[in-house]
This record gives structure tokens, sequence and C-alpha cells, in this order.
């Protein structure tokens, strides 16, 4: 009896100390919810590497916003891949939790670049915009290649 | 000639002052941002709500966490009601474009208590969390009950 009440407070405080966005009731919500980042994330990568490659004029203002928005979105995503959600309404590949290791570095490594890019992005500069989008681009690639199915 | 010019030169001035978030190559592209950041949005809404309401512990550093997050995707979504995006995979109902001034006026109401949410939460006082979340939630649903399909 002891030792039940003992793991139930364990667990609970575990499940406390989760990061908050790292709770999702069913795997789909989770599935969804990561999707909905990478949707965001794209969108304001996209718009920065708009201005990095040219597409659009360098507007330091609307780079900053981005970047900003980036900040946050960025890493959303890579709080949702919990357990059972490799199942379902997902391009996820089974590697990322059969690889879980080399999911986490490539997971961190472009979290690494996107926090660089947010950074360049702010300083006002469209050489250090170009640099940093051009560092961060390969790191979205590498995970996709691997990660994600077409 | 001179006209032309002067008008594009016009033009262009006006796409660049746009924010950053507020542009779309296509009506689809707005529409799946918007519901990726009313996703977002949701879920994070949410958490704050389950600890308002009681039904996970109220842990201050979560509710921070939140808060922080939904201070940012709570204002993409308003972004991406640009014209044309009525049309498509999307719940948003005509009287959106229609009734436009309602329609912000409702907007703005919500961005208003969802910013006096992300404060409240993050004074670690959850007396100030279930104050503000019961008066943001109606505003959720108003703009839900008028301009969004069943």
């Amino acid at each position: 009896m002891k030792k039940t009440v003992a793991l139930i407070s364990l667990l609970g405080s575990l499940a406390c100390a989760l990061p908050a966005h790292a709770q999702f009731a069913k795997p789909e919500d989770a599935i969804k919810y990561r999707k909905a980042g990478f949707t965001l994330m794209a969108a304001h990568f996209g718009r920065l590497g708009a201005m990095a490659q040219g597409k659009v004029p360098f507007d330091a203002k609307a780079a900053a916003e981005n970047a900003d928005v980036l900040a946050v979105v960025g890493k959303l995503p890579y709080t949702a891949f919990v357990e059972g959600s490799d199942k379902g309404e997902t391009r996820a590949k089974p590697e990322i939790w059969k690889e879980s290791a080399k999911f986490k570095e490539a997971a961190d490594n472009n979290q690494a670049e996107v926090a660089k890019l947010v950074a360049a992005a702010k300083t006002g500069n469209l050489d250090n915009l170009k640099a940093a989008f051009g560092s961060a681009a390969p790191t979205c690639k590498a995970c996709h290649d691997h990660f994600r199915k077409d």
C-alpha cells in the first residue's frame, strides 16, 4: 500500500514536471498540434528565407517580427512527438521513435540553427540573415529526408 | 508612365508596410495558417483552462510558459482572414468579410481578453487565472457562434 502511494506520488510529480506543452489527451491531438507548429514554423521561416534569397525586399522590422514568432513556434512541434503518435494522419516515420537519439540530435541541431537565425534576423543586417538562413535551411531538410514520409 | 511608376511605387510601399505575417501566396495558405494558429491557441488556452477549472493541479511555472506561447500564437490567426480565403477547406462564414466591422470588434475583444489572460497567468496566482479565464472564454465562443460554421 505504501509503495503504491509512493509510486502514485512519484508519477504525479513527474506529470507536473513535464513541460505544459508536452501534454496531450490523445495521440491525434499531438499529431494535430505538431502539424500546426510546423505549419507556422515553415511560414515564418519561409518569410525570412524570402528576404534572405532576395525574393522580397529586406525589411528589418518585418524580419524582427518574423523572428519573434519563429522563436516561439519553432519550439512547439518537438514537444509533440509523444509515444503512440506514430499512427494516424501523420507523415512521421517510425524511425523517430526507433532511432530516438538520432532524431533528438537532428531536432536539437535544427533548434540551435533556428535560434541563430532568430538572433541574426533581429540584427537588422541582411548579410547576417543570409548567412544564418543558409546554415539553418539544411537542418530542416536533413530531418525531413530521414524522418518524414514523402 | 510617371503615374504608373508612382502607383507601382505606392503599391510597393504598401506591401512592405503590411505586417510580415499578413502575406500569403495563395488563399489556401492563409486558411492553413489560421487553422494552425487556432489549433495552437486552443491548445494553450485549454491548458490554462484546465488549471483554472481544477482539472489539473495549478502549476505557476507551466501557467507562465503556456501564457508566453499564447501571447504569440493568439495573434497569428487574425492576420490570415485575407480576401479570397472564404472558399476552400474552411469553416469561416461569409459574415467575416460581409460584416467585417463586427468581426473586427469580436476579434479585438478576444485579443484584449487573451492579453489579460496572459498577464493573469503570469502572476502565479490561481484566483487571477480563474477570473481572467472566465472572462476570456466567452469571447472565443461569441466569435465561433457568429462567424464559424458548425
